[in-house]
């Protein structure tokens, strides 16, 4: 099989400097901060019509993960998970992905975001315009990780 | 900036065998068919604990996708929207993005899932669990799509 080819549009502006700055979900910062996405000029044209949408899913590039691991035991867990059970940086294609809540545009080509857990400086391979008629799941139960839920 | 390489871990089986054949969204097919995430051998010590999450977030690789276009005006609108206030394949970055229903493993590796559109045989990237308290906004505006709106 193949392998894709990708290539950031753009970069993401947060808080933290480092990995291990990084909060352990974009919900948990009390105060939550103000970051941004910044698209690239030469793709700013594809974000015509954003308006209106009130949360967004970023895709990024997690370049800064350690190399994959398929099996892992959790800082705040007692037993080995499978990466894919969790939301890990550490994946065999380490693309982050975020809901974030979007308060519009500070200049053109720049969004202003809510909710990103990523370190400053993340490459931003996507932009998609969340839907609650398909990518809401009041009801989701979530397995092991109910136990440790946020908010 | 370096470019990300990524390499599929495995393959989506869907009933539509070209881009023309597959649905608007993976919720309108009714009833829906039973679709599969068949995860290659070694990676799949990393599913481990994937049991009891009942939703999960698939990323793939759009590889029928046509060349990105920025703008275009989708064919139940009457005016262009840039590509990233969508969901259309011919993205920049083509990676597709579903929160499915997880029935279960069909075998070691086969995952057993509903609301996939995408084509048969389309190269899955990541397999995240789905979580209600991060990716759940049942409030969330859809601006330009929602007279739109599906289900």
């Amino acid at each position: 099989m193949p392998n894709p080819v990708f290539a950031p549009i753009g970069l993401l502006e947060t808080p933290w400097a480092s990995p291990a700055d990084c909060p352990r979900n974009g919900r948990q910062p009390n105060p939550l901060p103000e970051c941004r996405a910044v698209v690239e000029e030469r793709w700013r044209q594809g974000l015509q019509g954003l308006e209106g949408f009130s949360h967004l899913i970023l895709l990024y590039w997690l370049n800064q993960a350690p190399p994959a691991r398929l099996s892992f035991t959790p800082p705040f867990d007692d037993q080995p998970r499978g990466v894919f059970a969790t939301r890990a940086p550490f994946r065999p294609n380490p693309i982050g992905l975020s809901v974030v809540r979007f308060l519009g545009f500070g200049a053109p080509g720049v969004l202003l975001v809510e909710n990103l857990d990523c370190v400053n400086g993340t490459p931003l391979l996507d932009i998609k315009p969340y839907l609650a008629s398909t990518d809401c799941e009041p009801g989701a139960t979530m397995g092991w990780l109910e136990q440790h839920r946020t908010r």
